[in-house]
């Protein structure tokens, strides 16, 4: 504490981000990054555009709006990109969910969100999930200035399909609806196809992910160009070149290597199926997932106890000290042999 | 305009950064950046930190911090790193800036200031330059919650001497003074040395322009650990990796690199002596730079008129339409080569 401090500081409580060991032959299942690498593409373009580190970088990463907006079938002003979609996320909190009715999202959710509240004075309220973990749309109706719901959630990994944004999209038309779609690919449904019909709808993604980048810092968002304007406006406020040549570089060719990405992630949500069984078999109950994750807990032993003795073990799953879901574990889902080496030691727990 | 913005976002007026032409064959002389490339290393850190993409960063950068600290004299904790020193002014300015009396920066000056003031909501007054460009550390004795200066300044390139800076973090003990040392590695004095005793002094320094690593961004500030504590509550409550793996193994070996660094910033202050003496026997005046640019007006041509004349045969310099300055042109400081085009061209123009 300092008296230079501004008094926001005082109050904030940091997000905290899952371990990054230090140490080698650790088994990290604990912070949902992608078991394999990224397309060899993103090297080579990686490669080819370091001649240009001493310039800046385009402001306005055109290339990068240009490839998604392609990608996605929407156009390059549709498209705002950032440092990870965690900035992204920040600048949507500040530009757009900054109003006095409250901003809803569900009690059991990504931790980071009332953690952006706190840094920019936004209220906001919980909507429980319901007994099955599930988000029930029919809950988001109560005053509000906007609903953020992220899809799949985190860290249930429970889908809604794309009818239920659609639907609260519909019955919501002044107030904004935030998506989060952070783990999408891994077999839910995009609501981007929405933001042509629906000007309340701003859809959040992130390479980190089913890009298998999460070391390259690159996130997106794609709306109708009121709400991109706000985003960049509070940008261009902020630091005019959150992403740098590399950055945007790798993003371009790993969103152009469709195929390197297919295969992975029909890879990842093969091996979230045989993970999914083995814990079932193994006394688990794990919920349903469309992440590359699994939310599970063991029907006689605690959460907090599983986790430390894995980690003992060399194994790094997710933890949660949180009321409803302190007995589960979040799980990446890793390579084959990571699943089978993490189903070997639980089934020595036993 | 849209009913979904925050309030906060119908009033900015974001920064303009200087323009980042996409044809090849400009002379590019307005954005500052180094005209030699980045050391080697760099680029072979670079390359081996690739098959780390996958993974998240290391949120603390703690390997980045080790090394500035390392090649400054302080400790590791006293270290905050961030994307460019950009967003560490920006999370300056949330975290250390924000109070009640205002603030308070040169009139002309890097003009971020005022937007991201704006951003925050943070009130501010600009105090005059002399009338020979230079701050006058005098003209702060007045009621005033902080105090920011670049040094050198920008765009005038005019340093203070260290002991200015000590004299002003002296006679202001319960304001924060944030020195700006964007430009300081091409010969004026840092103020790094006297953060040991004075607790109110926070240094920011950038790797994009002495380390030629603008498209990298990668910056840090240098301050006592209750100033660093509040800046990363900020950045842990806005994006926990702002820093990738890649730009983190390069500002290692870029920091590390220093015969690479002291030759290529004696090579560019030699040109700067060059420049200047080639500008003012066409008829400029030239302030006295200590930056890696001249700031300078001709007796008889209009800035607007040159800027406007140099692009039409490709060469960009920085033109700001602003009371005091509208006259003069900033110029980077290129290579021999460059810098003589340059000249060749201003000598047509007479």
């Amino acid at each position: 504490m300092s008296r230079f401090w501004s008094p926001v500081v005082h109050s904030l409580s940091p997000y905290t981000p899952g371990e990054q060991p230090k140490r080698d032959g650790i088994i990290k299942l604990n912070t949902n990054e992608n078991p394999y690498p990224p397309s060899p593409q993103v090297l080579a373009a990686i490669a080819s555009a370091t001649d240009r580190l001493r310039l800046y970088p385009d402001p306005h990463a055109f290339a990068l709006r240009e490839t998604i907006a392609a990608h996605t079938g929407v156009a390059p002003e549709e498209v705002f990109v950032g440092n990870g979609s965690d900035e992204v996320l920040a600048h949507t909190f500040q530009a757009l969910l900054k109003h006095d009715a409250p901003l809803l999202f569900p009690d059991i959710t990504y931790s980071f969100y009332p953690v952006y509240c706190g840094l920019y004075g936004i209220r906001h309220e919980e909507v429980p999930l319901d007994a099955a973990m599930r988000v029930q749309i029919a809950d988001y109706r109560r005053p509000c200035s906007a609903i953020l719901l992220p899809n799949p959630n985190a860290p249930t990994g429970i889908a809604l399909p794309r009818q239920a944004i659609e639907a609260l999209a519909a019955e919501h038309p002044d107030q904004l609806v935030v998506v989060d779609e952070a783990y999408v690919d891994f077999g839910a449904e995009s609501a981007v196809p929405l933001v042509a019909r629906h000007d309340n709808l701003l859809v959040a993604q992130t390479l980190s992910k089913s890009r298998a980048l999460a070391g390259l810092r690159v996130g997106f968002a794609i709306g109708q160009r009121p709400l991109i304007e706000a985003l960049e406006r509070v940008k261009d406020s902020f630091n005019s070149y959150p992403l740098g040549c590399l950055s945007i570089a790798g993003a371009v060719a790993a969103i152009k290597d469709d195929a390197w990405f297919q295969e992975t992630r029909q890879r990842i949500m093969a091996s979230r199926q045989s993970l999914a069984g083995a814990l079932s078999e193994l006394g688990f109950e794990v919920l349903p997932s469309m992440a590359n994750f699994v939310f599970a807990r063991h029907r006689s032993h605690s959460g907090a106890d599983l986790a430390a003795r894995l980690r003992e073990r060399g194994v790094l799953v997710r933890h949660f000290r949180k009321t409803r879901i302190e007995d589960f574990l979040r799980i990446t889902v890793g390579t084959e042999e990571q699943c089978s080496r993490l189903i070997e030691l639980l089934r020595g727990l036993n």
